[in-house]
């Protein structure tokens, strides 16, 4: 346990990035921690309390792995070492979180659709394949310029992109399946809207049994009861989450189709990286977990 | 048929709306219609070749059924009329719009989620729920203002609305089940997405047997050929067909999991409402089917 | 003068960009042309009744040079050739391009900015500097990706870019004051907005004497009386003609200040680039000005 | 001179309206303020160390005048007290805001369009009208729904309203004169933008005399050195100040012409409004003035 009064070190690889820039916004004004160091250089962040990698896909395991060889405290980013480290969605896997020197930050669309669909799967509700439709801004893709983020091409109307095996539908079902203790198959289609900020997912989830709209809100406001970042409201909206740290969940059940629809709405670069991030730090030097973390998002 | 020197009379009611108006502006280039009359008065528009009516939900049905009574030729824009007269789409029904004397034009997520499924729904593909999941821009609100469509509250992110029982989700079920000849469970969902004109649709259908890829593209190869408001494209994109009566189409199968993924695009405007009208009013008086309707968008 | 019968072939160059596409759109539903080739060959291009090139600056001189030496029509849309060949607004110089074989398409924001002050310039009712202000969209930035064009970087917001010293200032300068017959200073600054079409330019001009609102009116009304292509409108809005080859134009005079201000709006690709390109085209084949240019743009 | 460990309480009236919710926000994150009242019921609200009003013009007076006279401090976000109560832009008048009992926060226009000339006004270069063109995002038309504010109609594009005479103008006169020591006429027109928060000002002074570039640069370097909340940037952007009180200014001189071109970017709903008013009440209360006051934006 940290004292009171000083302030843990948080070593950053790559914060020029849009997700890494929101980390540095985010500790700027956190009360616990301070940046360390912001550099890709192994022997300055190992000298970091904790160190969170926000580099390219493929290009962050290797850093990860020396740093976790040096004995620092990791928090990757990337999708590189999900499945191999500890998966860092505490609302799912919290203790395990408190207690790891590495943790893998989830993606932003399985975050989302993981809190979306985690009551119903591990209440046994679900059988057959889920859909889960998710629909993000444009900050997803980086700001590397490309011809998809053009404000011409990717603003002013909707496309699908990577319709099937998207790297995101390999994470979702390999955690509904470990929450589930089987199989659950998931059908997964990712869209570009024309925003910046923010994630909304749709999960459509077959029902085995009769469960009603009355038992699945209480199935809900059960699991997620004193979660501080998640938040069940009626309609979920990417606009009352930007730059907060907080999940909208709605769930609706269309009883005559035995179908379970669960709306979440997160900042994408927050909930779904930064913020998440952070919350996976607290979790690690045994602060408490909200600490620094904006739960009220900026408005309109 | 209409002698090529001549244009016939078409009376629109409800003009100033936004499918009102995309109307007029389509009649205007139109070679062989003009506008008889724009008013809500039975009177005058009984004295047209024939009517469009882009009257809101609840008002159309009595000015509809008056004018049928006079023995005049209606299509009607508003949902009060689907189920009991000739449902206008063309691209399934193209026989008896070619006949009929009175059309319901359909609904705009209907058009998409349709033309997305008929031809695995036709082919006894499916079998189990068909999940739709839809994203609109806000033109589709109408053009009353209220919170929904404010840009403060509609810009800048996404959301879903009406998540169980919108009204165009019986209208898919009764049309798919009309096809397939036996009852065909959907579950939609419609999303209020921050753009002005453009709908995309996303289909999950599941397989009832081993359709790969290549056999789904042949399948809608086959049932669109010479279609010429049917474009099946790589990857659909609302704003690839803003002003242009034309709906895009791809279909992606997920064969370890058994599912087709289906994604549409059009102008709500267009293909959605008053295109779609326009190319009923050509079949009912013989004129060419494409007659005046624009397959280009503008771009970008 | 064209038989009525036949259609004359047009040559584009550069039909892949923003502006050539539009062209080739706006071709494509013209009753008295038909693109006879599309390509950058000048021996192709060479055996059209006219070109159009839609070229980058600076790539565009040497085939505009080629192609008149060889005697084919040719209208430049780069600003290559401005102020070497006749400067290609109709509303200014209407008898010069009906006469003209090789004519200089004028930029989007000079066109704005021209028409909106011609009245004030040509009647000398202007003395001091003149402040433009362009607010354009995305599209006017090209298709190339780049930082600037990023949704991320150019949406959700506003920047100006060039404050002092772009181009068209000089363009807008040269024109002005050869209305005027004297050197008229003008200060202009454009801006990003975040859309895709659409350019509006305010502009402030300090009045000589004691024009009133209601002569500034009048002036406006009697100069532009009978222009197909120049509407006055109480609130001019890029929205409102999308697509269309329209320049709205507003006129209020301050009178406590004795500055009249002036606000225009037109669609970049179209009455800024494609659509005069076509205007032009139409005058110099002596075909009838407005034909095949729509006048009615996309609403919403 | 309140203890460090106290809180002052501040009472809201209006807090449901954007401005109002935006300073509940930020009163959130105060570590010396907390809300001590949300209400407009005058003896509830007169018992807190200070109230801010964030109440629809007109509205506010009566409140703010039986506050006064109760003795309570308040700071008026309306324009009903402007020219009556001290001008609360801290950069122009600190001293007097601190030792003030009651306050009349700016106009966001007014505030951007200050900051941006000042430095040129009180040094006495500008001579002649000042235009000031002022771009908004839809926030600042407030929550209510109406026509102006409907997605589709402000959505992707860009329109000017109230080009004369808007209550902004006179505010920016006023206060320009009281710098000058002489009236300093304005000539002012705002834009309506397609996005939420944000507003930028271009400002075109014509100079008295010989300033260049590198001169007007030091001149607004010295003016604002060690001000927290004025950025000089090379190029202001409404999407890098979202959430943050700061405004961003750039300076350009046309020397040609003799035209200072000033551009200004800030957040109307923090710099010109509620962070603004914080940043009065920090002074009125003797607290650090930049206490609580976020100055980093989210970005994207």
């Amino acid at each position: 346990m940290l004292l009171e009064t000083t302030k843990a070190t948080v070593g950053v690889a790559g914060a020029s990035g849009y997700a890494g820039g929101e980390l540095m916004r985010l500790l700027a004004g956190h009360p616990r921690l301070a940046v360390g160091a912001a550099t890709r250089e192994p022997g300055e962040l190992a000298g970091c309390d904790v160190c969170v990698l926000a580099l390219p896909h493929g290009a962050s395991a290797p850093l990860a792995l020396e740093l976790e060889a040096a004995g620092t405290r990791v928090v990757d980013m990337s999708r590189d070492l999900r499945g191999a480290w500890i998966y860092g969605l505490p609302e799912l896997h919290r203790d395990r979180v408190a207690g790891a020197a590495t943790v893998a930050n989830p993606g932003c669309y399985a975050t989302a659709a993981l809190l979306a669909l985690a009551p119903l799967v591990e209440s046994g509700q679900v059988c057959g394949t889920i859909v889960v439709d998710g629909k993000s801004g444009v900050s997803g893709a980086g700001k590397a310029p490309a011809e998809a983020t053009h404000l011409c091409v990717a603003g002013e109307g909707i496309t699908a992109y990577a319709p099937i095996d998207h790297p995101h539908q390999a994470e979702i079902e390999r955690e509904l399946s470990g929450l589930a203790g089987t199989p659950v198959p998931v059908t997964f289609t990712p869209h570009l809207a024309p925003f910046s900020r923010g994630l909304l997912v749709t999960a459509y989830a077959p029902l085995a049994g009769e469960l009603d709209q009355a038992a699945a809100a209480e199935l809900y406001a059960e699991r997620y009861a004193g979660e501080p970042f998640v938040a069940l409201v009626e309609q979920p909206r990417t606009q009352r989450v930007r730059g907060a740290n907080v999940c909208q969940i709605a769930v609706h059940v269309d009883t005559r189709r035995r179908m379970a629809v669960v709306v979440a709405a997160l900042d994408n670069l927050v909930k779904g990286a930064a913020g998440q991030a952070i919350q996976n730090v607290n979790l690690m030097l045994g602060l408490d977990e909200d600490c620094g973390l904006p739960v009220e998002g900026l408005w309109p």
